[in-house]
C-alpha cells in the first residue's frame, strides 16, 4: 500500500532533483534529523549538487541550515563539503560542517536546543523558507506519520514559506502513536502552561499537521537512518558511572531522592551507556526518562522491565537496535514517547519533574565552572545542545568527563576553563574515573579542594593544589582566588607544546 | 489594639536579648529580608551582642546565616562585624559582610534566588535550626500578617526547628490581601503546575502558617525597614533607558512585541529607575510587571495609570515612598502583589509569561559573556541573585551598564570577562550609554563586531578591535577567536597599574 494517502501529496512526488529547485541561495532551510535519526535522507544531496553546480559557474549558493540538532554525514557533511551553509543552527556534531565553522566560512549560533523553536516561532529567527521534513507517511487525512525523530519538526512545518516532504518507507508505520506532538505552544501574553506531570503524560496528538498548499514537492526514498554502532563500555565509562550510581543510592538511602529516583536524562556516549548498563545491573526499578534521545541501554531496561517510560525526542539507536525498534514498535510506544524538543527540554517540566541531568563536558575548572564546547577556548567541538536546558532546572546537575585526554596531555580539571558553558551556580555535581565531588551548598574555595581532591588525576593534582594556593596569596579577594595571569596558562602551553605539563 | 491576636503567641513575648538565646553557635538560622525591607529589626543586634561575648570568652561562635537576598546593616553589618557568620546563603550586598567574604573568612554559596527555597525543601540545605521571621501581626487563628518582603519565609517557618517572630508594628496592617503565600510548592514525583497565568494571577493565601508549638520568642518592635534614598537619575543612566525604551518600540513596531509589552522585570538601581522614568514618559500604557522588587518608579507607574500590575517578592522603595505605601497599603493591594521568591523567580512563569528581563552587569566580553559577581576575576561584589533566574527564561533578556567605571580606568566591555556569570548562550541584548548590540541569532564573530562598534567607550574600541583582529590570526579555531594569553590582560593590567589603558 502507498505511504501516501492523500491525493494532493501524490500529486507533488518528484525526483529529489527537482525537489531541489524549490531551495534558492539565500534561503534559510528547516530540516527535520536530531542525531542520526529522521533527517531527510536525499534532498541535502540533490541540494547539495545543486549548490556545486552554481558555484561553478560562478554563482553565489548558500542556504542557513536549521535543524533539531545534530544529524548524519548525507546532510551536515554533504551541505559543509560544498561550502553550502552561511548559517547553521542549533546545534551540530559532523567533522566537516565543524571544520566550515572552525575555519570561520559558515556561522554558527550555538543555542540551547529548548530556544530554538520558540525563537523561530517568534519570527526573530525568520524568515523560514522551506521546511525540508522526513515522514513515513501521509494519512488520508493529510498528516504526517511522524518518523525516528521530531526535533523542531511541528514549528518549522508551522512557519515555512514552502514544504518538502520526504517519505521513507524504511521507516516503520508502526511508530504511528508513539509521538505526543504538542500543538498548544503559544506567543505570550497567550502561552499557557503544560499538563504533564509525570514523565508518561502526553499532550499533543500522533501526526502532523500540514498545511498542503504549501507542499511543493514529495520525495519518496527507503533509506536508513544512519546511527553509530554501540561502542562497548570501557573501564573509565564503568568507573565513571559507577561513582554516579552510588552517589544516586546515597542519596536514596539519605531520603533525597526516592527509592524509583527521579526522570533520569543523559547526554549521549560512552558514559551515559555505561549508566543505562549499570542500571541494568543495579537495584533500582520503576525507573523513568525524561531525556533528549533514546539510546540502546534504554531499550535494554524497557525489555528488562526496570524502566517503564522513556520520553524524549529522538532515538539514537545502534544499527541493529534500529532494526528491531522498526520490526516491534508497536510494543515499544506503550513505553517511548517522542516529542518536540520544545517538550523534551522544556524548563517547565525539567524543574517540575525534578529530573536527574547527566552530561558529559570537556573541562571543568577548580571551582565547577564547566567547558562543554570549545577545544582551548576558541575551537568549536560540538556545541551546548541540550545540555543547559537540563543542568539549569535538574533535581540535581552531574557532569563526567574522564580525567585526562590525549594520553594525560589534557587535564580535564585546570584553573580556570577555556569557555564557559555552564557556571560555577548551576554546576551541582562533577565525576571523572577518579571520584565524585559534590558541591551542592560549598563556598567556591570548598569546591576547589574536593574538586582537585575527588576528581583530578593524580599527575595534575599537585600543580593544581599550586596554582590554588598561590592564587590566594596573589588575588585581590579570596571570594574565587584566582591569579588572571596563568589562569589560562594550562591552554597557552598546550597550545605551544602539546601538553598541559610544564 | 494589640498586633499579637493570638493568646500562644502572646505569652512567648520576651526581650530581643531573651529571644537571642535560643541561637546556638554552629544554628543555621533562616532570617526574613529581602533588600531592605521586611528583616528583623532586634535579634540580629542581639545576636551580635551574644555573639561578641561568646568571643570574648574564648568560645567558638558562628551561625549560618540564610536569608531571602540582601538585607540591611541591622542584619548583614551586625552579625559580620562580630565575625558571626561562617556562611552566607543565597545573596548579599553589604559591605561589611563582603569584606568578611573577600578577606576569606566567611564562606558565601552564591546561588540563583529562585534554587535556595528548593533546596531547603529537599534538605540539601539542613538542617534549618531556627527561623527568625519578621510579621506585621499575629491574627487571631495564630497565623503571621506578612510585612514588606516575602522572601523564603514560607519555607523556613516551614522548615525551622524552632521559630522566633518579630512582630513590627511600623509595618502597615493593611499590607493584609496584598501577598500571595503559596503553599503548593512539592517535592518531585509530587510537584504540579502552578496556575499563573498572568502576573495579576493569585495561587495562594494571604497569611503566613506558622505551627505554634514551634515558637519560643516573640519580639515586638516598631523599627522601620532601612530603605535607600531615591537617587535621581545621571544623563548615562538615561542614555542607557532611551537605547532600551527604543529597542522595545521597535520589537512593538516589527510584530515581535505586543504594544503594551510584556511583562517586565529589572534590577535595582540607577538604570532601572531611568527605565521606569522613561516608561512613565514614554507611549507604552497597560503595562505589567513580574520582578523582583518593586521600586520607586513602579508606584509612579501605577498612580499614572500606566502599570497595570506589579508582581514582586519585596519593596526596595525610598523612605518616603515606604512610608507612603505604609499609608495607603489599601489602595496599593489592588495593583501589587508579593509572592515567595520561589514564585517571583520561578522559571516556570518566567518563560510561560515572557517576561522581558532587564539586568545591571559589571562587564561584558566581546563574545557576549557577562560578568555579574566579581571584580578582577576573584573579588566578590554582591552575588547573582535572580538575574540569572529571569535572563535564562525571559523573553527578552539585556544587560546593562555605563562603558566605562573608575574615571575610565575600566573598560566594562573587554576581550574575556574576568568571571562568566551569563554565558554567550544566554545573553541577547547588551546596552551601554554608548549604543545598543541585539546579539540574538548571531555567531560569535558577528557579536564580537556589533559589541566593540555599538557598546564600547570610543577609548576602548582600536585595542578591543586590535585584539579581535589579531585572535582571528593566531587562534586555533574561528568560532571564537581568542588569544588565551592575552585574554584577561586587561584585568591584570588594571590590577597591576590601577587602569585598563596600556
Amino acid at each position: 500500500m502507498s505511504r501516501i494517502q492523500h491525493e494532493k501529496f501524490r500529486s507533488k512526488v518528484m525526483s529529489a532533483d527537482e525537489a531541489a529547485t524549490f531551495i534558492e541561495h539565500g534561503d534559510n532551510v528547516g530540516f527535520s534529523g536530531f542525531t542520526g535519526a529522521g533527517y531527510p535522507k536525499l534532498i541535502p544531496g540533490a541540494l547539495a549538487t545543486r549548490i556545486r553546480a552554481a558555484h561553478e559557474e560562478g554563482k553565489d549558493f548558500q542556504i542557513g541550515c536549521w535543524t533539531g540538532a545534530s544529524t548524519a554525514p548525507e546532510l551536515d557533511a554533504t551541505l559543509a563539503e560544498v561550502d553550502g551553509i552561511s548559517y547553521r543552527m542549533p546545534y551540530q556534531s559532523d567533522p566537516v560542517m565543524r571544520s566550515k565553522i572552525n575555519a570561520g566560512l559558515s556561522d554558527y549560533n550555538d543555542i540551547h536546543l529548548s530556544h530554538s523553536g520558540p525563537l523561530v516561532r517568534a519570527e526573530v529567527l525568520a524568515p523560514l523558507d522551506v521546511a525540508v521534513i522526513e515522514v513515513a507517511g501521509i494519512n488520508a487525512d493529510g498528516e504526517g506519520i511522524p518518523s525516528s525523530s521530531v526535533g523542531n519538526n511541528v514549528i518549522y512545518l508551522e512557519k515555512a514559506s514552502k514544504i518538502i516532504l520526504e517519505v521513507n518507507s524504511w521507516q516503520s508505520l508502526d511508530l504511528l502513536g508513539m509521538h505526543d506532538l504538542y500543538y498548544g505552544f503559544a506567543l505570550p501574553p497567550d502561552r499557557r502552561e503544560v499538563d504533564i506531570l509525570a514523565p508518561g503524560d502526553r499532550v499533543g496528538q500522533t501526526t502532523y499537521r500540514i498545511d498542503a498548499s504549501k507542499v511543493v514537492a514529495v520525495v519518496e526514498t527507503d533509506l536508513p537512518d544512519r546511527n553509530s554502532p554501540f561502542k562497548p563500555a570501557d573501564a573509565i565509562s564503568e568507573a565513571i558511572a559507577q561513582h554516579y550510581l552510588d552517589f544516586l543510592a546515597n542519596e536514596v538511602k539519605h531520603d533525597r531522592l526516592p527509592k524509583n529516583l527521579l526522570p533520569l536524562q543523559s547526554g549521549v556516549g560512552n558514559v551515559a551507556n555505561a549508566v543505562l548498563a549499570g542500571l541494568q545491573a543495579g537495584p533500582f526499578s520503576d525507573l523513568t526518562s525524561y531525556t533528549e534521545v533514546i539510546q540502546d541501554g534504554m531499550v535494554d531496561l524497557i525489555d528488562s522491565g526496570k524502566l517503564t517510560v522513556a520520553s524524549a525526542t529522538a532515538f539514537s539507536l545502534s544499527p541493529e537496535y534500529a532494526e528491531r525498534m522498526n520490526d516491534e514498535a508497536k510494543k515499544y510506544r506503550k513505553n517511548i514517547i517522542l516529542r518536540p524538543q520544545e517538550l523534551s527540554n522544556h524548563p517547565e517540566m525539567i524543574r517540575r519533574l525534578g529530573v536527574l541531568a547527566c552530561n558529559g563536558m570537556i573541562e571543568a575548572d577548580i571551582y565547577g565552572n564547566v567547558n562543554s564546547t570549545h577545544i582551548m577556548g576558541s575551537r568549536l567541538q560540538n556545541g551546548i545542545g541540550g545540555s543547559a536546558d537540563f543542568t539549569r532546572n535538574a533535581y540535581i546537575s552531574a557532569f563526567v568527563t574522564p580525567s585526562v585526554a590525549k594520553g594525560g596531555a589534557i587535564s580535564a580539571i585546570v584553573p580556570m576553563v577555556s569557555h564557559h558553558d555552564h557556571t560555577e551556580h548551576d554546576v551541582q555535581v562533577l565525576i571523572t574515573e577518579q571520584g565524585l565531588a559534590d558541591l551542592r551548598t560549598l563556598a567556591p574555595r570548598k569546591r576547589a579542594k574536593l574538586i582537585i581532591e575527588n576528581c583530578a588525576h593524580p599527575d595534575y593534582r599537585p600543580a593544581l593544589l599550586d596554582y590554588f594556593e598561590r592564587a590566594q596569596k596573589t588575588a585581590n579577594g579570596q571570594h574565587t582566588p584566582h591569579n588572571l595571569g596563568e589562569a589560562l596558562s594550562w591552554h597557552v602551553r598546550f597550545l605551544a607544546d602539546g601538553t598541559m605539563k610544564s
